[in-house]
C-alpha cells in the first residue's frame, strides 16, 4: 500500500519528531510513505495523475522529481505548455520513506526515461545519490537545479522540507564529477528536458548559425562564444555552394545571413548545406520558424489599407506557413538523423500557439525551437558539456 | 524632407564609398537620411507606423533605437505582446546622416521617454556618445545591448551593419562609468523597460519575499544573493504582526511562505506590512498572480468527475480571480506610492493572457509580474545598481 501524505507543517525537531512516528508506525503496517509534504505522482503513460493539480502533460521522455511539491507541478504545467513529454513526476517532499536515491536506482532500469530532470534542497545519503547519479549519467543525462545554494536559500529550505545545511562548494564539485549538468533557473530544467530528450548529442563546440536577419546573428555568436561554443569560419566550398543558393550579397560568413530571402526552399537548401559541412557539430537557425505572427499582423494591416483586397489571397498565407513550418521541421529531423548533429530553432516572435517541442512523425527526433537565442545556445553549451564528461568516462 | 532607406546590401570598402555618395547628394538636396538599412520609425503617440512591420504597441514611456532592423522591430513585437508601452523606435541602421550620438541628445530633452533602450553595434564618436549617455542616465535609465562583443559577433556585425571592430573591455569600462545599464540577452532589454518605466527606484538592495509555495521562495532567495541582492531576517515585532494574519505553522522568516493559504485578503495584509517595514527596500511576491490556468484546470477536471455539478458556481471562479488580481495590483501600486519602493510579482504559470505590464487605474504606477523568478531578480538588481549609480553622480 502507497500512502500520499501532502500536508506536513511541522519544521525542525518537532517535525522530524513526528515524521520518525509516522515512518515507524507506517512500517509496522507494511505501508509505503511517499513525502510527506508532496504534491504526489503522475505517470502519462498510464493516465495516472494523482497530484495536487489538474494539469495533464503528455507522455514523454523526461521524468522530473521535486523535492518541492509546487515548483514540481508548475514545471509539469510549462511542460504542458511547452509541449515536453513527460515520463513520470514524482513530488518527493520531506523524503521520510522513499527517497531521491531510491528514484535514482529506479532511472537506471527504466528504458522510457531518456532525461531525468531533479529539483532537490538535500540528500539524505551523498555517497549513494552520487555513485547512482554517474552510474544514470552514463546513459541518459541527469539535469538538476540545487536549491538553497546561497545561505539565505538554505533557510529557507530548512524552514521548507526540512533540509540541513550543506556545503555548495563540495556538493557541486561532487555534481560535476557524477555528470550531473547543473542549472541555475528552474525554466534551464524544461529547456534541457526539450533539448535532451528530442535531439541527437552534438560531436563538438562548433555552431553554424543561419539567420533571417543579420542582428539576430550577431547576438547569437556573441552569446555561443560567451558560452564556450565556436563560430568557425566556412570552408570555401561550402561559401561557392552557398553561392548557387543565395543572392551575390549575403554575408560569406558564419552566421550565414538570409538577409531577407524568403523562398520556402531557400532556408531547407541553406541548413542542409551547413549540416553536410563537416566543420561544424550543430547548427542553430533564427527566424524561420514562427513566422505566423508577423503575416497575421500583415493581413490585418493590408485589410485596414484595402478592404477590397480578395480575402481569400491573404488568409490562404498562415496556412502555407503552417505547411512550410511541418515541412522543414521533417526536413531538419532527417538531416539530424544523416548527419548526427543536432538543430536548434530560435522563433524570435512572441505566438501563442508556437511550443517549444514539436513532434515529427516518423523520426526518433523532435522539432526544438526556443523563444530566444540565448535559451537555445545554453541549452546546446550543456549538451555539449554532458557529451565532454560522457567521452572521459 | 526624411529619407528612410532600408536595404542597402554592399558593405565592407565599396559599402562606404556607397554611403559616403549617398550622404553627400543627400546634403545637396537638403534631404535628411534615415538608415541605410533601416526597418523605420514608429511614434505610438502620433499613430505614425512607418516601419518595416505591422507592430503597433501602445503609446508609453520606453524608447528604443536599434542599428538592427529585425532585432528592433521584434522588440516592438514582444513589447506588445508584454504590455510595454513605447514612447518611439528609431530603426537607426548603419548611421549615415542620423547617429546615435543624435538621438541620445533628443533623450534629454524628451519628457516622454522614461527608459532609453539601444540596440548597438558601433558607435562612430564615442566620447559625445558617453557624454550624452552620462547626461540621460542622470534623469533617466539607459539601457544597452551591445552586438559583437566577441569577435564572432564582431566579423558578424562587420558583415552586417559595417561596423568596425572595438575593444570591448574598453567600450564597457566606458559604459559602467557613464552609468548605462549593460545587459547580455536581447529579452533583457525589454524586462528593464517594463520594471524602469513602471516601478520607483529601490533605495536599498534587501528584499522581502512572499511566496504561495516554499521551493519557489527558495529558488528565488538563491537568485537574489546570487545576484547581488539581501534577504534580510525579519524583524520580530514583524514577525509578530505576521503571526495575526497566517497560520501557526508559517515559516516565521524571510521568505514568507504562505502555506497555500490563499483567502483574498491574506496577501493584501501580509505585503501591506512588508512593504511599511523600513527593514527591506523592495517585495518580490510569487505565486500571487497567474493563477487562472490552474483554475481552468481545476475546472476542466471538476466537470470531467462530476458532470451533474451547478456549473455557474463554478465559472463564477475565474471571474472572480480576474478581480481580486485587479484589487491587488491597485493596492501593490497604493503601498508603491506610500513608501517608495518597487514590487515585482513572478507569475509561475504560463498564461497566455498575461502581461508582463498591467496598468493601474489612477497611479503612476503599474503592475510588473514576469513569468520566472530569475526575470524578476535580474530586473531589480540591475534597478538597484542604477540607483547605486546615480547616488554616486
Amino acid at each position: 500500500m502507497l500512502l500520499i501524505t501532502s500536508g506536513f507543517a511541522e519544521t525542525g525537531a518537532e517535525g522530524r519528531r513526528l515524521e520518525e512516528e509516522l515512518v515507524r508506525a507506517a512500517r509496522e503496517a507494511d505501508i509505503l510513505i511517499l513525502g510527506p509534504n508532496t504534491m504526489g505522482i503522475c505517470n502519462p503513460y498510464g493516465t495516472l495523475f494523482c497530484c495536487g493539480s489538474n494539469v495533464r502533460p503528455k507522455p514523454g521522455a523526461t521524468t522530473i522529481v521535486s523535492q518541492s511539491g509546487n515548483l514540481g507541478v508548475q514545471l509539469l504545467d510549462f511542460a504542458e505548455h511547452e509541449g515536453v513529454g513527460i515520463r513520470a513526476f514524482g513530488g518527493s517532499g520531506n523524503e521520510a520513506m522513499i527517497t531521491i536515491e531510491d528514484y535514482m536506482e529506479a532511472f537506471e532500469v527504466d528504458e522510457l526515461t531518456r532525461t531525468v530532470v531533479l529539483y532537490l534542497e538535500s540528500i539524505k545519503n551523498g555517497r549513494r545519490f552520487f555513485e547512482s547519479a554517474r552510474r544514470v549519467g552514463k546513459k541518459k543525462p541527469v539535469v538538476m537545479l540545487k536549491g538553497g545554494r546561497t545561505q539565505a536559500g538554505n533557510r529557507a529550505a530548512t524552514s521548507h522540507t526540512g533540509a540541513l545545511a550543506s556545503n555548495i562548494r563540495v556538493f557541486e564539485a561532487a555534481a560535476r564529477q557524477a555528470g550531473i549538468v547543473v542549472v541555475e533557473q528552474p525554466m534551464e530544467l524544461l529547456d534541457l528536458s526539450a533539448a535532451f530528450s528530442s535531439l541527437p548529442l552534438p560531436r563538438g563546440n562548433r555552431v553554424a548559425v543561419m539567420t533571417l536577419g543579420g542582428g539576430w546573428g550577431v547576438v547569437a555568436s556573441d552569446l555561443c562564444v560567451e558560452n564556450g561554443l565556436a563560430i568557425p569560419d566556412l570552408h570555401p566550398e561550402l561559401i561557392t555552394r552557398i553561392d548557387q543558393i543565395l543572392p551575390p550579397y549575403w554575408s560569406r560568413s558564419n552566421p550565414v545571413d538570409l538577409v531577407g530571402e524568403f523562398g520556402p526552399t531557400i532556408p531547407m537548401m541553406v541548413i542542409e548545406e551547413l549540416m553536410k559541412w563537416d566543420g561544424c557539430d550543430a547548427v542553430i537557425h533564427l527566424g524561420i520558424l514562427g513566422l505566423q505572427v508577423f503575416m497575421k499582423q500583415m493581413i490585418t494591416s493590408i485589410h485596414t489599407v484595402d478592404p477590397g483586397m480578395d480575402r481569400k489571397i491573404l488568409e490562404a498565407l498562415p496556412g502555407a506557413l503552417v505547411e512550410f513550418e511541418k515541412s522543414y521541421l521533417a526536413h531538419a529531423a532527417r538531416l539530424m538523423e544523416k548527419y548526427g548533429k543536432p538543430v536548434l530553432g530560435v522563433n524570435l516572435l512572441p505566438d501563442e500557439n508556437a511550443r517549444t517541442v514539436m513532434d515529427i512523425e516518423g523520426s526518433p527526433y523532435k522539432g526544438v525551437s526556443f523563444l530566444t537565442p540565448e535559451r537555445a545556445v545554453k541549452a546546446l553549451a550543456r549538451m555539449n558539456a554532458y557529451r565532454q564528461w560522457r567521452e572521459r568516462e
